[in-house]
């Protein structure tokens, strides 16, 4: 549905986002671009054959001045005419976002900074496994110390742990002691990958950042092909929530689907985690109504928050920023429909979770 | 939706639920009884920013005579006023519920029976683990026997496990011998706990009771911190379930969600298994509609219960019932809608759901 | 609601179902066959208390002249005194199917084909845990040359897997080697029992029919008391899926119920897998459009089949199509009136979904 005014001009933080490519893409590599598997695959159709697809030329195209609907080849054809630049200036102003938190960890190059676009502010979010792959040529020995070195001097205002894709979540509970991340870390580096795959190590960086007073968000639930989604449950998590919750220092829960009713009830029974359905807010496109409503049925409104996910395209700021605003609006319209609040309420629920929440979390300004 | 008016009317047996406070609360306590969480968070904004939140403001508040939506603390303030034998009369009154089985086990100073407050039929639920600790301090050795005794003596009209809480539902299919309940016992006792936290117990429990012909509740799915809700799937039970299935004796899913749908199969291809959605029903207040409609896909209607879980606040009992009415409803108005059945088989499904059902499996009457 | 003409003209390949009963039912033969329960309960009520019962009462009482809503006795009355014969041609005529995938291995005596009935093409679906309990007690030895060369020599378009009903969904990834096959079929037969009921087995017939080019087909999620549903999630094949993706044939996860968005998400992220929900889609009936529109939330349309996996009642095909064309119906208004997308855009979808994709992945015609 169209947007209610209020959350039309609702102020927004995105608080999980990448940086945008500063290239321009044939249709093969946009198409490549709208999926989270790994290539389009030949079985298949288009990938504008998908509800997000179809979001790109329905509600993309008036923006490069093409028609509604207009056919993929047009699009793509238009996009690259218009070069990278004017594409995501265009979409980054209409996404409507004032603050974006940015993931710092998977930065190909091409990828430039989404206020690079526009007139935004921007803060950092350290990867976790990136500091750790970073830190570890150094050796064993030196590694909690040198994890801590950096996080005592990085300027990112929240940590991520990838967890979900190297190990799982199904993470101890406990707070590994150094002696023990001295001994996965000397496995780590003899077994000769540069990729930190090691649950005790995971578990230290998490453990090393909420101590700090740093935010931890997790990629929780839908992602690529390279992780196993049944591992990636956030409910998985549930003993080491229990364990840091004494701690009082935020856990967020990204993305979610299909597992965004499982973050909800984490949300509302640990104090310190909160949740969100970035990513899949634009890959569900204009059905983004029903996940966020299913998110929202037991998670207090002070819990939940907005973010995009986005990745590379600029259209998928504007499509993450558009479909939220669309589906809150569908949750607020029918629980006004319904009776259940009024205007002031959904007004109040509206900005807890575009901006609100996001400030008390981060204790932005 | 407003309830039909044969919904609005229709007699209803509350399957499960708890006690009811008989004394006063500030307003932290109030927010800490609308949750699942142990307290109300800092990091969040008010228990009132959430869908049972805005519930009793909504919905609540008129019954205390004060505007519909009035303020968190103003309703909390009035409640005091008017004090807690008026405010549960008033409720339990609203609420229109002529059965209450009640679940004994979970009774701290202050809870009084639902039926103290208002004209109502009451009967007992026997909470296993309850008993368990009761009689395990006697010795091991006659543990089996003493549980026997109490299981033939009882009044209760049905047993009920919190295998969920203590041990998860994971659990083995084959009744335990006596010897291994004796074994198990012995360790539970040379622990030093007094708490019931062991697999065989739980299982032999369950058995005792089905084995004597007592109908057998299983807490499912949502509850509070305590649990690990991923072992709370009941599909961890079908084992269970399977070996069970000859005895012919009524078991019980409660709450179940999220797993609700989960529930819907077993009650469907296991002949003595039935659900509800009791707690998520207020929980999710104005949304009920949509959990219910999902809960009753693959159930048989013959095989499906009303329960509010209302514990200690009166409001959770009217919140229960009047959810429960509206969520109903609006099933029966979409499916009249479809042209899928019309009044008649609308009626049947809501009488077989509120109160027949009921009548069957607990042989009430 | 209503199908949109275009789908209710739309094409349709029924890529899953079974053989249809050629003799008559009585009340409990016929409500048995509306349950995935093995019988009926006596602690439930009739199983035309259900969405499939209701549905049975209301859109196929009036193709044999009776009233919607006809009594459930006069309805069985009635199909009794037409005729098996009669009834299977109704049926099927009315379902509209123009090709039919036959699973030739759950065939007990009184099965028909479907094509026996009415105008349609027909083609074979190879159980492959049949095959091997055709071909093992020939000795284990020759075990893998016998499965290959009946591979070889099969006309069937596609193989199907029941490791789901077997051993459960989780299957190792690798290849196994023939020596291990050996071993495994010398250990079954070791056994005495007729049942293939191995991983490794299982595991090795999926290999070797996506080596020699025929797609498979999963049994997922959904289905009769046998199984266990949470051993059927989908999740559970990732690294199966993950390994068998440069083969490049088709893997079809049949079903799905209630985990179609997982089934959707393996759809989207690996090249070579693909989703439908068939079976669920007439056992919910009137609320099939929100089961479809879940399982269309992140999958490509390219990625999607039609089947009804009917098995022994005509009404089955008949309600499975019809329910079928109503859901998709549901999406596709629901989507043009989101203005997500118009009615080109929709009439493609349909006729991938229901004709197209199945043409490519079958390489029909």
């Amino acid at each position: 549905m169209e947007p209610l005014p209020f959350v039309a001009s609702s102020r927004l933080v995105d608080h999980h986002c990448h940086g945008v490519l500063g290239t321009d893409l044939d249709r093969e590599g946009f198409e490549a671009a709208l999926t989270e598997a790994s290539a389009v695959s030949p079985l298949g159709t288009s990938l504008f054959d998908s509800s997000l697809g179809l979001a790109v030329r329905r509600r993309c195209a008036p923006l490069l001045d093409l028609d509604p609907m207009a056919p993929a080849d047009e699009y793509v054809a238009r996009r690259r005419s218009l070069g990278a630049a004017e594409v995501n200036r265009v979409f980054l102003a209409a996404a409507g976002i004032e603050v974006f938190l940015v993931d710092g960890g998977l930065w190909p190059e091409g990828l430039t900074a989404p206020s690079a676009h526009v007139g935004a502010r921007e803060l950092g979010v350290l990867r976790l496994e990136g500091l750790a792959e970073e830190v570890a040529p150094g050796g064993a020995a030196g590694f909690p110390a040198r994890v801590r070195e950096a996080l005592a001097s990085t300027t990112a205002v929240a940590a991520k742990s990838i967890a979900a894709y190297r190990v799982g979540l199904d993470l101890a509970p406990g707070r590994p002691s150094d002696a023990s991340v001295v001994a996965a870390v000397d496995r780590w580096l003899g077994g000769g990958s540069p990729r930190c795959a090691d649950e005790v190590v995971s578990r230290f960086l998490v453990w090393e950042a909420l101590e700090r007073g740093l935010p931890v968000q997790f990629h929780v639930g839908y992602g690529d092909a390279d992780l196993a989604l049944h591992r990636c449950d956030p409910l998985l998590l549930t003993d080491l929530l229990r364990a840091t919750a004494p701690l009082g220092v935020p856990v967020l829960l990204l993305h979610n689907y299909p597992y965004h009713r499982h973050a909800g009830y984490l949300a509302q029974v640990f104090p310190h985690v909160f949740a969100d359905v970035g990513l899949a807010t634009h890959a569900v496109a204009h059905q983004a109504g029903r996940v966020l409503a299913e998110a929202l049925e037991v998670v207090p409104f002070g819990k939940f928050l907005f973010s995009t996910d986005a990745y590379a395209l600029a259209e998928l700021y504007y499509l993450g920023a558009l479909f939220f605003r669309r589906a809150l609006s569908e949750f607020l319209v029918g629980g006004m429909g319904e009776d259940a609040f009024g205007e002031a309420d959904a007004e109040r629920i509206a900005h807890l979770i575009g901006w609100e929440n996001a400030h008390r979390v981060y204790q932005l300004e």
